[in-house]
Parts: C-alpha cells; sequence; structure tokens
C-alpha cells in the first residue's frame, strides 16, 4: 500500500524541522517545499536542503518565487503607492500568499494528498496559508500541528534531540523575517507600544549618525508606472537583469544611507494591535518617487481615488481576501491610472532622509499648461482679468446659496 | 455728501499700496485692515500702519487672527492629519479665508459699501476672497483692480512714484508667504518641475548638513486630539500660553533640526499644476505625532476612513468650499473619532527626520488587548489552537466559493 | 449547594423549548427571556410566558425592546437611508444585536453564569448573539447546543415528546421572522435565485391586484430627520403615542396598498449569497420621503458623502461591527448632516407604487436660492450673460490641459 | 474674399432660428447642424432641414448620434447603475457632451472658424458644450448670443417676422426634452418643490390608473454587463438590431404599464436646486435588472465599490468633467467588474411597478456555494457546529478588544 503524501513548507527553522519528523513518524511521506521570496542569503538554499534531507524528507523543491512576487503584488503595492496605516510597506503578509500559492502548485505537481504549514495560531499567516490552499485545492488536507496544538519550542527541541537530531543552543532576542518587501524585526520593545528599537535590533540599515555626511542622487524612470532604470548621478545604473533587482539594489543602497527603518503599528486580522520594526529602504523609496511622478502627470481626482482605493487593496491583500473580484477591479483601475506615469524622478538620499529634487515627463501637467496658454509662475494667456473676476463670482454662488438656506429668517 | 467707504485687506506691499492711493483719488473712504495669521515679524505691523498712514488711509485697523485660525482651522487639519497631495500642510489657502471673514468683519463695523482686495486673477486667493465676502455680506462690493486690470508691478510703480511716494527698488527672487501654519517659497526653479530650490531660498530652516550632529526628542501630548504640550527630553516645556505657541516654537526648533522642508506640487482651483518650496516644520511634526497617537488608540475602520474623509476635508476647505454643509458634518465626524485620542508620542527631531519613538494612552489597544487576554508577542489566552483552525477555516470559505464562482466549469 | 443559573433567550419554538428542558436536565436553573422587537403579536407574550412555565423555566422576563430598537437603530437607518443592497431594509440582524443586549442585562440582573440562544450555526444570527455578549459580558458562559450540536428538529421533538410535552405537527412551508423592521420570509422559492413567492407566502400585504384602484396620499413630517407626524391627505394623523407607532401603522396601510414588498438576495457575514422575502412597507415609505426631503436641504456632496457612508454604517451594524468606535464616529456624521432635515413630504402609496408628490422645508435650497436672486426656472438676476459664458470659460481650462497632457505631440 | 464659416448646432427652434439669421447679417456662411440624439420623431429631420434651408444655410448636416450616445455613454450608465441623486437617469447632461463632439466633428470636417449653440446661461448646458468645444478644438471661436445677450422670446420672434419669416404662435405650458435617455419635462409645478405635474404634463407614458390590470413579464438578458436580448414571457423578443433598440422598445412598453415616471430635484453644476419631471422607463427598467444580475453575481465588496464609484462617474459626467483621465479609470473599474454579470433577469412590469421576479447566471454565486457545499436553506456540509461556534467566537475579538479600550478603568 503507496503511503500518503504531504507537501510541507519548509525553511529549515525548528518549527517546520518538527513538523517534518513528526509527519514522518505519523506514517508521510514528506515533500518539503522551499519557496524563496527574497529572505534566502546566499548559500542559505543548500543549508535549508541539506536539513530537509538530514530529517527524511523524500524529495526537496526549491522555488524561486521573487519574480513573481515582484510582478504580481510588488507592482500594484508601487501603483498603488500602498502602505500600512500610512507608514508599512506591508512586508510578510503578500509574501505569506505567494508562497502558499507554491506549495499548492507543488502538492499538485507530486499528487499529494495534504499540505502543511508551521504557522501558528497567534497571528495572522495562518490564515494566509489556509485561505489560499482552501480556494485552490479544496481536496488538498491541511495539517497544521503547531497551530492546532500550540507547541512550545522546548516541546519541539527535547522532540528532534530525543530522535537524536541537533538543535542550535542559541536564543534569538529578536524575530525576524527578511524579504524582498522588507524585513520585520519583532522583539522586547515592539511588543509594548513606548520602546523604540535599540541600534543592535536593526540587522543591516545603518543608524543616521553613521549613515555617510554625503547623500547619494539617483534618477529613478519609470513607464506606465513601472520602475524600468534607476541610475546614480553619476552615471552608475542599478542592476536591472531580474524585474526586483532595482528594489534589491535600493534596499541596499538605502540602507547604506540610514534610508528605511520604522516601527508598524496597525491591527492585525484577527483585531488585536501588532507592533513590529521593519527596515524597508527600497519600497520606501520607490513609492516615494512614483508618487511624485504621479503629482506631475495625474489629476487631483486620481491621486485622490487611487489614495483611497490602494489603500483598501493594499489592506485587502494584506488580510488574505485574494479571491473576491474585486481585487482585479482594484488592479484594472489601478492600471489605466498609470497610462501617463512615464518619466523620471530625482532623489536624494541623505541621512534617512528621501529628499524629492524633481521630476519630468512627457505627460508633464505642467508642460501642457504652458502649451495652452498658462505659464505657471507668469500668468496665463488663456483668460482675463474680467473672466477671472466672472469665475469667482460664479464660484461664489453655491456657498451664498447655502449661507442662505442656513439662515431662513435673514 | 458723505463719501462711500471700502475697506482694504492691506499688507503694506506694493498691490495693496497702490489700490489704496488709487481707491482715494476716485473717491473713497479707504479704511485699512492688517489681518495677522502668523506672517507678521516683530515690529512689522507698526510699519504697515505707517505706510497706511502715509498713503492717506482714513483708519488702519490691526487684526489679529493667529489664535482663530488656530482654534477653527489648525485643529482640525491635526484631527484630520491633513496634508495636500500627501505631503503638504496647505499653508495658503485657509490663511485666505480666515484673512477675508476678518476683512468682512470690519467692514461690518464701520459700515463699508465696499471691501478690496490685492489678489491676482492668477492663482486661487482671489476666488477665496470672493467666495467668503459673497457668502457673508451680498450687499458689499467687491473692488479688486490688481486681478481685472491686471495690472504689472512697473505700472503699480510708476503710478505711486508720480505721486510722490517711495517704492522700494529691490527686486526680490523668491515670493514668500509667511504664517502659522508655513512659509511658503515660489522662484524660478519652482516654475518647472526638475530643479529644487537652492540653499539660498529656504528662510530659516537648517539644511541637513546644518543641522546639529545630535537631535533632540520631545514628548507631545494630545487630549481628544488636540495638542496640550510638549515638553523635551530634558524636561523643557515648549510655550503653550496661547493655543498656537507649541506649534510656533515647533516650527523653530524643527526648523533648527533641518526638518519641514518640502516641494509641493499640485492643481489649483483653477486647473493648473503649481509647485511651490514650503518649510512647515510644526505641523510636519504635529501631524506626525498625532496619527502615531492614532494607531495606538483608533480602530483600522476609523484611520481608513478618516484618511480618506479627512483628505477630502482639507481639499474642500483649500478650494474654498466654505459654505458647504459637509464640512460642518465632516468636523462632527473627526471630533467624534478623537474621543480616546488622548495620550503622549516620543518623538525625536534628527537631521531632517521626524523619527516616531513610542506612545501611550489610556486607550491604549495594546493594553485593552492584554485586559483581554491577549499579550501581543506572548501568544492569547483567548482562544485555542482548535479555534484559530476552525476561524482560518470559516475565513477562506468566501474567496473559495468566489473562485468557484469564476470557473463554473470545474 | 446552589445550581448554577443561565438566561435563555426564548421564543417559545422548538429549538429553544428544547433547549430549556435540556439545560434543565443538565443541572441548571433555566431564566427564560422573551425580548420583544415587534414580532409578539397581541396575546403571544402569554403564550410564551406559560409555555416556559410549563417546561420548567424558574424565571421568565419579558422585555418590550421595540421602543429601544425604534429609537437607537431605525433612526439611523432612516438617517442614513440605509436598504442593504440598495433594496432591503435590513430586518434580522439589528434585531438580534438589541435582543442579545437585553438577554445579557437579564443575565446581569439576575445574576447568571452563562447565557444561552438558539441560533443555528448555518446563518449569521449565531454570531451577532456572540459578539455582543463577549463584548459586555465576557465572564459568562454562552450556551448553544443548536449550533453547536447541529440538532435536527426531529431529534428536539423525540426529546422534547418523550418528557410529555407536546410539539405542534404542522410544519411551516416558510419560515416567517416578524419584527418592526419588517417580516422575512424563506422557503423553497428563495433557497434558488430564479422563482418568485407564490401570493400565499406573503403573510399580510397585498397584492398590486388587490391593492384599492385608488391610493392614499400622506404628509409625512421631519424635525432634524426624524419622523415626527404623519397625516392622510384627509387630516387623519396616524397614531404616534409611542416613537414606533408611525413605523408601525405604515406597515399597515402601506401593505394594505400593495407597498412593500421584495426579495433581499445578498452575501451574509459567513460568505454565502442568501435570498430572502420580505415585507417592510414602513421603512421603504420613510426612507423614501426622508431622502427626498434631503433632496430638498442637502448638497450633492452632503448627500454623495451620505450615502456612501450610511451604506457603510448600515453594512457593519448587519455584520455586528457594534463594537467599533468608527459607529459612534458614523452617528456623529450622521446627526450632524440632519440639522436642517425639518419639513413635510407629499407622499401617494397606489397599487404597490411610493410616488413622491412634493416636499417643503424652511431650509428649502430652492427657496434660498430665490432670495439669492436665482429664482429657477426664471432666470437669475445673480450673474449676466457675460458672466455666464466667463464661467463656462474657466471651467473648461482643466480638461483642455488634461487633453493637451494626454497629446504631448500635438 | 472668402466669408468665415460658423457651425451652428440647429434644432429649429426658435433661439437657433434668431441665431442662423443674425449669423448671416452678420456676414457669416453660416452651416447647420442637427444631431440626433434620439430626440427626433419620424419626419421631423426633414422640417428642420427645410427650416434650415428657409433661414438661409449654406449647408445641412444631419448627424444620428444615437449609436455612439449609447455605445459610450448609457453601457457605461447601466454598468454603473448610474441614477442621478438616487432617483433620475440622467437624460440631458451626457446628451450635450456627445452633441458638443459632434458639433466639432462637422466644424473640422467643414473647416469652419467657429462653432455656435443656443443654449441659454440659465443652467448647465452651455458648461457642456463650450468644456467639449474648447478641449477638442481650442482654435475655433464659440458664438453664443443667447447666453452672452440675455435675448427674450419676445425679441427674437419680433427680429425674425422683422425679416418675413413665420414663428409659431403657441407657447408651450411645459419645455420638453426628448432623448434616446428619456425625457424631461419643466413648467410651473416644478419651479417649486410641493406640486406633482399634472396628468397633462406627461408626453407617452401611462398613469397607473390607466395601466393595463395584466402587467408584462419579460426576460432580460445580459453579456458583460451589457443588454443582449429583452423578451416576453410569450417569447415575443423586443427588437435588436441597433444597439439602442432594445432601450427603445422598453421605453414604449414600460410606459404602456405605467413605468418610469418620476421629478428629480438636485443641484446643478451652477450650485442651484433644480427640479424636473421626467419619463424614462427603459433605463430604470434596464438598471434594475442589471442590479439584480449583479447580486447574484457580485461580491458585496464589488457592489458597495460599484455603487460610490459608479455614483461618481455618473455624477462627473453630469458636470461635463469629460477629459479628466479618473474617467477611463472608472470605466476600466466597472469594465473589469462586469467580468462574470453575465446571465437573465425575470422582470414583471405592473402598474407602474417594476418586480425583480428571479435571476440566473452560470457565475451565480448561490450555484457555486452549492458546488462548494453551501446548500443555502438547507446546510452546509463545509463546516460542523463546533466550527461554527470557534468562528463566532474569534469573530468576537475584536469587539472585545474596542469596548475594554472604552472603559480603561474596567
Amino acid at each position: 500500500m503507496t503511503k500518503r503524501k504531504i507537501v510541507l513548507a519548509f525553511s529549515g527553522g525548528l518549527d517546520t524541522s518538527y513538523a517534518l519528523v513528526d509527519f514522518r513518524e505519523k506514517g508521510w511521506d514528506v515533500v518539503t517545499a522551499n519557496i524563496d521570496t527574497g529572505g534566502l542569503h546566499s548559500g542559505e538554499a543548500d543549508v535549508v536542503r541539506a536539513r530537509a534531507e538530514e530529517l527524511g524528507a523524500v524529495e526537496h523543491h526549491v522555488v524561486d518565487a521573487r519574480a513573481e512576487l515582484y510582478d504580481r503584488v510588488i507592482t500594484y503595492a508601487i501603483k498603488a503607492n500602498y502602505l500600512r496605516n500610512g507608514a508599512y510597506p506591508s512586508c510578510v503578509g503578500a509574501e505569506r500568499l505567494i508562497q502558499a500559492e507554491k506549495v499548492v502548485q507543488v502538492a499538485l505537481a507530486v499528487g499529494a494528498d495534504a499540505v502543511a504549514h508551521g504557522s501558528t495560531g497567534a497571528g495572522a499567516d495562518h490564515v494566509r496559508y489556509d485561505a489560499v490552499i482552501r480556494a485552490l485545492a479544496p481536496h488538498l488536507e491541511i495539517v497544521t500541528p503547531i497551530r492546532d496544538e500550540r507547541l512550545t519550542r522546548e516541546g519541539e527541541t527535547d522532540f528532534l534531540r530525543s530522535r537524536g537530531y541537533e538543535v542550535s543552543e542559541k536564543v534569538k532576542l529578536y524575530s525576524i523575517n527578511e524579504g524582498l518587501i522588507g524585513t520585520s524585526i519583532g522583539g522586547e520593545e515592539t511588543y509594548g507600544s513606548w520602546e523604540y528599537l535599540p541600534e543592535s535590533a536593526w540587522t543591516y540599515t545603518k543608524s543616521i549618525d553613521e549613515a555617510p555626511e554625503k547623500g547619494v542622487e539617483l534618477l529613478i524612470s519609470f513607464e506606465k508606472g513601472e520602475v524600468v532604470s534607476a541610475v546614480t548621478a553619476d552615471g552608475e545604473p542599478l542592476p536591472s537583469e531580474n524585474s526586483y533587482d532595482i528594489l534589491s539594489a535600493l534596499n541596499v543602497l538605502g540602507g547604506e544611507h540610514g534610508v528605511g527603518r520604522g516601527i508598524h503599528m496597525g491591527s492585525t486580522m484577527v483585531g488585536n494591535l501588532a507592533r513590529v520594526g521593519f527596515e524597508a529602504p527600497g519600497m520606501l523609496i520607490l513609492i516615494a518617487a512614483h508618487r511624485e511622478l504621479e503629482k506631475l502627470v495625474l489629476s487631483n481626482r486620481q491621486q485622490a481615488t487611487k489614495a483611497t482605493l490602494g489603500n483598501t487593496y493594499g489592506d485587502l491583500l494584506h488580510e488574505a481576501v485574494y479571491f473576491d473580484p474585486i481585487m482585479d477591479d482594484f488592479r484594472a483601475f489601478l492600471d489605466s491610472s498609470q497610462t501617463r506615469v512615464t518619466g523620471t524622478v530625482r532623489v536624494l538620499l541623505h541621512k534617512g532622509n528621501i529628499v524629492l529634487l524633481g521630476s519630468r515627463s512627457p505627460h508633464s501637467l505642467l508642460d501642457a499648461a504652458t502649451r495652452s496658454g498658462v505659464v505657471y509662475g507668469h500668468g496665463s494667456s488663456l483668460w482675463t482679468g474680467e473672466q477671472a473676476r466672472a469665475f469667482a463670482h460664479m464660484y461664489s454662488v453655491p456657498g451664498a446659496i447655502q449661507r442662505a438656506a442656513a439662515h431662513p429668517a435673514e
């Protein structure tokens, strides 16, 4: 009789190592899937593979999901200028959705009976995983001992050691999650609301003090709202072979100049408040530059409507509302809005600051007005003083009527 | 026969100096009104008065409108976290509305037949003035030669000199407008979109380079969304005798640390794009701190709805939609939303950065969750693993149905 | 030793009858609470009490919650013109929230250890009950066998008969829920989307065919958005002793004229689609009249913003988002918006139609415009032809610039 | 020397007849353009042509714009379910925009120097005309004597008679404007807010009294949100050769059954309140049917967001915001939202009522839920009682925390 097969989203950490052995002992053939959304450092993929093999996986899959994460998710976050609660380039939520999709794809490819992930039930990641799995493959069983049994790290460690596997002694002070979008940092200070993270907690960005005295100026170019190049004022282009390379390079360059740190505070899907540090220089730079270009080419109505719809879009994605067709409608709106968002933005990174120096576009509203006769700063040949006066007069009519309605007795 | 009386909003500049003499020659008794919304430096009020008397005003009124501007307008801008186009503490628009109200009040008090202002027809200020005047006092004539006749500075200068009045030779490179909310700076670089303002153009804020190496930490406290105190980490309180004193002090302190510069780009009421530099450290600091406190005490729905309504509110005010009763409704919403926005925020001003270090409040959602059994970072006694699993299951139902509806043949 | 005490929301139906006996056998002292939100016909309260006593309740409470339902919920539904999915005066959801509150109040008053309700887990009512109970009294145990054990009607009937209690034989073809707001009707036709309810399924409204040939005209008056009187064109006032009397009377009068039937189709809180018939003449009439009066006195911006916020408010209430402080903020907005909604509306009920004949108000915008010089239908003395022409000219500027920006090469 | 050429939007009425002769006398070659947006009855086009020739037009163009009005404007009004102020199928505004476009096209085709229209300055039509003309052809002069000179009907009549032209004696009691979308009716009763139009004022719809005792049932089918067929229950299809034929046929059939009358009251672009009767059975029927189908296939979020965006879209179109690129973005959103809006709706027209009997679609959410295990009305195999209970528990968490935050001392 063939054994039942389960695909486990596997990071090589304690929780998923426990799960692998536990499943094996319960009679599953365990296929491990290591999904890279930007968090794997050089050489780490091999370490994870070796651990999977050591713990008895029958197959190990490595899926590079970075391009898909960038192309399908991050581009829309930029088009939407989405920052959760106005500040946080939502790091973890979107990655989980893509990871869940990839795990399902592996499961369908290997003909698995079940999928497993190591999320706890304390946060929202387990909901994201399950929402994607159940919609895409309702026939797959979902196995989640870490969540369902509320296992402790001590229990998991004892279990693995009792089977002869080594478990690292070191207890990390901060819980770190790395990805293309950013790095999140949780620890004692972020469990309350009053303390800031100490310098030692940040992983790669420099402090304002340590950032160089001299900033770096960049020319960032967009075509229909998508980043196509970034060049330093010295003419040095940032790498752009893969769609996500400019973002990755800006994470490094921004971090060097003290850009990208923050602490996010906001409600989770479950309804409690969370607070977490983050380093995300690239996303903050790209969104700032993109928004500046939009000011040059979009109407006020577009900017205001985009702000509201884009925020809703991002929040829904964060909350795993992935299959509601409204998401397609929002993307159609965003794509349409980017028709004219082509041009270049001058950005200075300096001591933690992102300074927007200037911008230009073939669809510049400043230039269009000039061609139409309104030369900003130098008056207009489009209207006379009498026409301006008449406009002000007519513009005052609604307010005058409203005020008269408020005072019927006058 | 008594002469007809006109009240002129008077700044002592070239336009209104011309208007004063022109009106007098046309047979008006001219009453000048100098409205202070924060732009008068020490001693300037006297200079303006002397000029009005020199040019022949029959009466001169000085109106200190700072408290009213702060109490009726700025407090709501902070409650709404309003930044025009997401960046600009709308400096000039709101001031004009208050100035227009004050001019009307002077006109009614002295029994004038007309009011006058020196706005040109190129921008939006003339619309703001007229909208307020016509709604509040439809019987008053509005006299605006600068707009209606499109007068030039040369013509005005010749006119005044021909009557024997001195006119300053110096031509200012930048057009500066100062007020409580901020200082706006227009000039050659801002007439296009590509250039940044040179160091010499900024009026009082320091550059990032010149800002002190060591930042300053502040504790800013709010009660129901209104700023009540600001104290440095050393225990030094900022002045707070008048309601607007903390804002004024933060303008100085923030500027000292390189905080508050920016260039705003956005459509005017007339429909063309404008670009203007600004220095507004105080508003940027207060809004950043206020928003941080809101994250600690407001629900996600409140924050998202406030962002949209607050932006609409601010834009309408900017566009002189002053008498539409929707403005009262927005204020009622904002006031209600501030019920729990009481607490203190830790802010670091450092080399151009506003760093939000932490916050606390009796209405903290973090503390409320702890009291309810959800201790952030340390799990929850409010639900079991099985309940979390069931929640994820139920949460996946809508998406699963939506996906099934998208694929009727499956 | 004292027995533990449980308060059961009791309707006298099969589910709660079963629960009462079941609880008693499990050792509880059972206190029954019959909450009237408009669904009790004359004499029914006594029948319910007798049944509770027969089945062994230690105490029985009757709570008349109609005034509270009207004053706290229905008035805001009218102010918001709330119809779920644009058509349905949300009947059941709001009633459940008030019922849950009342059950909690009884439980606190009698010092109970637990509360119980008979909702199944198929719909959303059980979520509404639990959401209210857990927020208001987290220490109370919630006991819900009908939901948790998925009991069947057959099993419950057998259980009760085996204890010697009578259970009615008649199987109802339609599931009916009556209340002040309306009556909902579910049955075979509404379980699919294609069939309409047969004539026999409706409970008290007349068909279009059977409605009288001659309609009835009413004058409905509002003060600050609240209904204060309704009088027929013959001068006959509808009863108005209790705040909800006019609504109740309009349910009868509207139903007589074929007004108020409909079938609602919309997603539930759980995410599946529901379809249900309803009869709600009173709410449909009051909302139609109220909206007509708003058109006379509110600005376009108020109407548009109210429509969006009011819809969100109603949907959140329907979804039991009862304790989010945004709900207070929405009510503050709605209250403010009603400042001028005072006046009278002429309404004709005729063969299923609600015809809005006319309206008047001291805050009429038509009258205010006339006082300001714009006599609708007879031209305006407020502006000249040249001013109108100049306004059209200026109004065309943004579009002309936008079009120029779209065609940079022209 | 060649004479300058002007294109006049020509209806054959008094205003444009006056303009034609006036222009000719002022030395213009006058080209008349009669744009049909659905208001021309059989034979009327010839009458208009004859009048143009009689009055001296050098060329006369007849442009059938019905298909373009339907395809470019009306389809989106239906997709958006747009009713101005929730009630009025905006009749006149959209027609004017299309008419203005067509007049510009004629002017460009004949190489004209100017365009002319006969709108007065009292309403908003003149703004719509000018906004379109100036954006599309800024080089064309706009000539509008009726607006600019505020001419009276008496003056125009005298002018024409003095040149020997006949002018009809009859004074119309009601100002009627007919088009594909509907017919608007203004007159003494609509100039105030209290009176309803008398039976004699309506042009073709029957009263409720006169409508047949027996209604007519229709099956209306949509594909991706566009009407593709309408068939009576007897199997009689409505004509559908041209895209607008079903709408036209429904105007007739609905009017026969007393459907489609109403009085619209709402603010104009200029800021005063307008009130006008209308007959628009077809649009009201199609929008009602379309919205019913949407309830079967769209998510709640789609419906709610569409309602807000669709209303904004329609209002902006009504207000001639025709060239703002946000309009393309709204259409992209609407098109995307219609992906699943395919299916058939059963509608009964009866004594003024539009009764929505039922609907079906391959994308039915009811059917998708059934396939997923949630059989509406018959319970769900998708979740257990315990899962339902756990969901209610988790759903209560945010409210419980919010309430705890509101009462910090408890």
